[in-house]
């Protein structure tokens, strides 16, 4: 058990800031310190104490420079309370050794592909186990039947009261006895059904398969048993992405009848059994050893895995066809798995907050934390969770495809060619950028249009409307009026044939985007009656919230002012939920307790939403004095940089 | 429930005596005064005092004659205190009203199509109930999802406790949701799973079928669950029949694999949908009306049911696959009824004793009488059980298929043209017969087979080691030494191009067949330590028992001497527990309690059963003593008819 614990620490470690010992002379800043002794960490503007995005986290005392105006200016003073500070501002005042953390925003490399999920410890408790018997050949004086000889054998050996059985390793059952000469590995569900039958002792092989049914992509996890350990992540995109991008053209889809659900239903499922061929394949396992399965996906996704229509998730009031939790067999749903196998599937919270969300909830612990914490997982979709174990208020918002590059002029996914990180010096309106893979860019992500959009608001060429400014001298900005466009990287240094520019258009779809989100934290934080300082955690989970720059999307106002070390990126929680649920049973139970505390609120039926979104759609928001940090900075810089705009 | 009651004893007193009142003229017989009131009795020897067949019983005191010497000879001393005489020997000394009872051996017509049975009055109790609920539709303030809307109003009722709900339904909920406009009728499973869900108040229609799934024949019986009535009885032979007509040929071309056994279970699930498309189209409903169902049938044939390879049934020692009973789900079995109908199967006791015998049991309620009764089931197989409710022996015989007709030189169903009565006048060797449908004869069935062979052996044309002796100056009697055979009826008679004889080899099948039964029987006896004083009921299953003439049967040695009235033919029980098991859903916890108190008795690995079997081939069997009145009979004909033999 010590050996699974610590597996699953540290396959979480990486959501947690680096913690380390910098040895630093006298004189020298902790940029220059780490950087000299091989340790990356982002930089924009070149250490001129000029971006911000160096931040660090000083552990204890140590012989530092105090925090320069610029610090005091680009950290709250909760940060600086808590240690913040700017590497290449902050200097040794004599050679020391300093105890220093790197938050997550500060690594210079992310992780691309998103499977991997924070998870709490849990105790190793499968829903399956394999028991090894030994049994009597039938005699004439002894004619008991197959199946009653497996399961008194099963009873006598003290492991197990009485049985069920799947149907399909009854009917392999008389054959599979016989080859394995009266000897056989039986997989046992919940100590009360047979869920597969193998000749032999093959007690060292026993599998789970945990699936994240993502609108865009697809996660899988293949699951060691007896050990609690991920063995093999695969990973792919949706298959039904030919039917639509998102999750509403999929429902159209759908809604042209029977045929339509069955063409999507059979792309997820025969997805879905290629990670589970790709895993085994690599694991160098059968797929008939995976013996148990857990499904976290939203709801629609969850709909079309089940055959059940989503058709009514697109009409008013969006309800969802079930709610619980449920466990099928393998078999009915056509997995490449021991046929018997139960697959179960988180229960969903409504239309559009899924089991993904529990699943989030329960990999993040916020239901049983006496701390208040929210969860954002932003997709098409913006699932939204506060609370804490006294209960949760949950929505979702329509937050649109912008954050996923769609609808941006120069928008993509975040792949190779993509600039992840954007810069723009508040004096010049020089751009400094960073590139995945480090090829010549060729679009924009998401993250990095939340970021252009912070930067050309925190430098002033946005006005709080939105609005693009004149350029003054600076040849980036260009157009005019509505038609206004601001170059990010000229032609010349381009992969494609133009330059790369976000567009007025561009600022406005994130406006909108974030300001859905906005107002669907403010709805939840009224419904609970706290405000942004009560909020001691905040998760970003999924795709978007790992690349995401936390302060970025803070300053155009996405969620409130919340100091940046509170929030803690946690990767694909629903996928380390589904996990959960297959290396401890009891979290299946949980995902069903928490269901009551969870209080769902339909936005569409909130009569503040509206004031609420529309206030939301200024920078960072019409509502002055919610966003003191970027206003603080915004001031600055227009006093200090002198710039006129 | 009193309607249902009655309907229960009306449906069932047709396997009880006939009671009446006869009115009978001084110094007329009581076959004369039945005939004369258009009574029908059997009788063979033209009311002379001969056959024996037209036995009825007198109840209370009548002014009637005392039983003459012939009567003393026929019937036992039992019967005749119980009661039995000759009808056409029994006279009025005056004019008087006689009760009297027709017991069924001496019925002049049987029913040919043995799919009824003898039931016991059973509580109205099914696993299926409907309940009709009307729902508040989803708004903006209530999104409750589906299932959940349907399930909280169904618990709100006071109806329902928590409930699962089958997958099929699941898919289609929110469609038949709307289409009732969010009124509909629910069929829920003991109270815990929704197997079927239909718009608007359905109430009425709820319907169960039971299918007794014989080698040779198929019964299916469509009931109305809401009040316990039979509404339709249809029945086929068994389509599997191409593949052989008996178990072990099925079995045998089940052996080649996978695919034969598809093809042979595709056949039953085939010829089980056209019978339930029948009793619907007769009925007036759909199939997917049909919300739960129950099968009986022997092992092979249930193993086929569940496409479980019944090759290990063909090998030694023929352990069944599995022994309890089972719910399956209708759409895993193919069958046409709602798809998530609970089909139960009753359990099975042993390779070669299943569910059928389990049914029979619970139809006959011999588990729970006080009094000690056996029950016999004869097939290809002969199934025995012997025991009261304290304790149950079983076995099972190859009886082989000359009962059924088969590889009997004249041998064939009971079908029209088949010769079904047969009485030889023990003076000339004339011979009397009636034929099903009263056209020419073509064949022989089972029961004119045996009655034919006992006639054969009282007459003195057969000895005791069941060889045809000289017939003296009788033509009927031809052939030498070991290809002996009878003429039963001439060519000039027959409906064929030739007579109808029995030959010494048939008489020789009959033998076995016979010893076989009877060894089983006597295996069994000693199992339990009692002799054929100790049971007070013989019932008699099955098409083969209900045609058999037990007179006959008893005195070639199929079964020990026990007085006839004590043997109640029951028709198809095995049909009768399946209805039960729809009518009262604790028949099915019945059947799973019955099975420990059963003891099944393998006879190949009993010491004794070689030594009775060997002397159970003679007639009626080598031991002297056990069969006291054909030994009288045989002695009484020889010394009166005064015929050289």
């Amino acid at each position: 058990l010590s050996a699974q614990r610590r597996r699953i620490l540290s396959e979480t470690t990486k959501y947690w800031p680096t913690r380390l010992e910098l040895t630093v002379n006298k004189g020298k800043n902790l940029l220059e310190a780490m950087r000299s002794q091989g340790l990356n960490i982002l930089s924009m503007c070149g250490g001129r104490g000029v971006c911000g995005k160096c931040r660090v986290i000083i552990r204890g005392q140590g012989p530092l420079t105090d925090p320069t105006e610029t610090e005091r200016t680009l950290l709250t003073e909760l940060e600086l309370a808590a240690g913040y500070r700017l590497a290449c501002l902050t200097h040794a005042t004599k050679t020391a050794g300093i105890q220093i953390a790197i938050p997550p925003e500060s690594e210079e490399t992310q992780q691309r592909l998103v499977v991997a999920g924070f998870a709490p410890q849990v105790r190793l408790a499968p829903a399956v186990m394999k028991l090894f018997v030994r049994l009597q050949p039938p005699t004439l004086k002894d004619t008991t039947a197959d199946l009653e000889r497996l399961t008194e054998a099963l009873k006598k050996s003290g492991k197990l009261g009485p049985v069920d059985i799947g149907y399909n390793t009854l009917r392999e059952l008389p054959g599979l006895l016989r080859i394995g000469n009266w000897q056989v590995t039986v997989s046992v569900f919940r100590r009360r059904e047979i869920v597969s039958v193998e000749p032999g002792d093959k007690r060292e092989h026993c599998y789970g398969f945990a699936i994240d049914i993502g609108t865009t992509k697809l996660a899988g996890y293949l699951v060691d048993l007896r050990r609690g350990r991920t063995v093999t992540t695969v990973s792919s995109l949706n298959p039904q992405a030919k039917f639509g991008a998102d999750i509403i053209s999929r429902i159209t889809y759908a809604m042209r009848g029977e045929e339509a659900i069955d063409e999507l239903n059979k792309c997820v499922i025969s997805g879905i059994n290629a990670l589970v061929q790709e895993a085994c394949r690599t694991a160098g396992i059968t797929t008939r050893e995976i013996v148990d399965l857990s499904v976290a996906g939203n709801t629609a996704m969850h709909q079309i895995f089940l055959k059940v229509s989503p058709r009514y998730l697109a009409q008013s009031p969006y309800p969802a066809a079930l709610r619980r939790g449920l466990q099928i067999k393998a078999d009915h749903l056509g997995l490449d798995v021991a046929p018997d196998s139960n697959v179960y599937l988180f229960p969903v919270i409504a239309g559009f907050v899924g089991g993904d969300a529990v699943a989030d909830m329960i990999a993040t612990e916020m239901h049983s934390s006496g701390e208040l914490s929210m969860l954002i997982d932003i997709g098409t979709n913006a699932e939204i969770v506060l609370g804490n174990k006294d209960g949760l208020v949950a929505c979702s918002c329509a937050s649109g495809p912008a954050f996923e590059g769609a609808q941006i002029k120069h928008g993509m996914r975040a792949s190779e060619g993509a600039i992840e990180k954007v810069w723009i010096d508040p004096r010049t309106l020089d751009i400094s950028y960073k590139v995945i893979g480090g090829v010549k860019p060729v679009g924009m992500c998401g993250s990095a249009i939340v970021e252009t959009v912070a930067e050309m608001l925190r430098t002033g060429t946005l006005d709080s409307r939105g609005r693009i400014q004149e350029g003054g001298d600076s040849w980036r900005i260009r157009g005019t009026d509505g038609m206004k466009e601001m170059v990010i990287v000229p032609k010349t240094e381009t992969g494609i044939d133009g330059d790369i520019a976000l567009t007025q258009s561009d600022v406005r779809e994130i406006q909108l985007a974030k300001a859905a989100v906005y107002s669907g934290i403010s709805i939840l934080m009224r419904h609970m009656r706290v405000n942004p300082d009560h909020i001691k955690k905040v998760f970003l989970a999924g795709a978007f919230g790992t690349y995401i720059d936390p302060a970025s999307a803070r300053d155009i106002g996405m969620f409130p002012e919340i100091p940046l070390n509170r929030i803690q990126f946690v990767g694909n929680t629903a996928g380390s939920g589904a996990r959960m649920a297959l290396i401890s049973s009891q979290t299946r139970e949980l995902a069903e307790s928490i269901l009551p505390k969870v209080e769902y609120v339909e936005l569409g039926a909130d009569p503040e939403f509206q004031k609420e979104f529309v206030s939301a759609i200024d920078l960072p928001n019409a509502r002055k004095g919610l966003f003191p940090t970027v206003e603080r900075i915004i001031e600055y810089n227009r006093s200090s940089m002198g710039r006129r705009l």
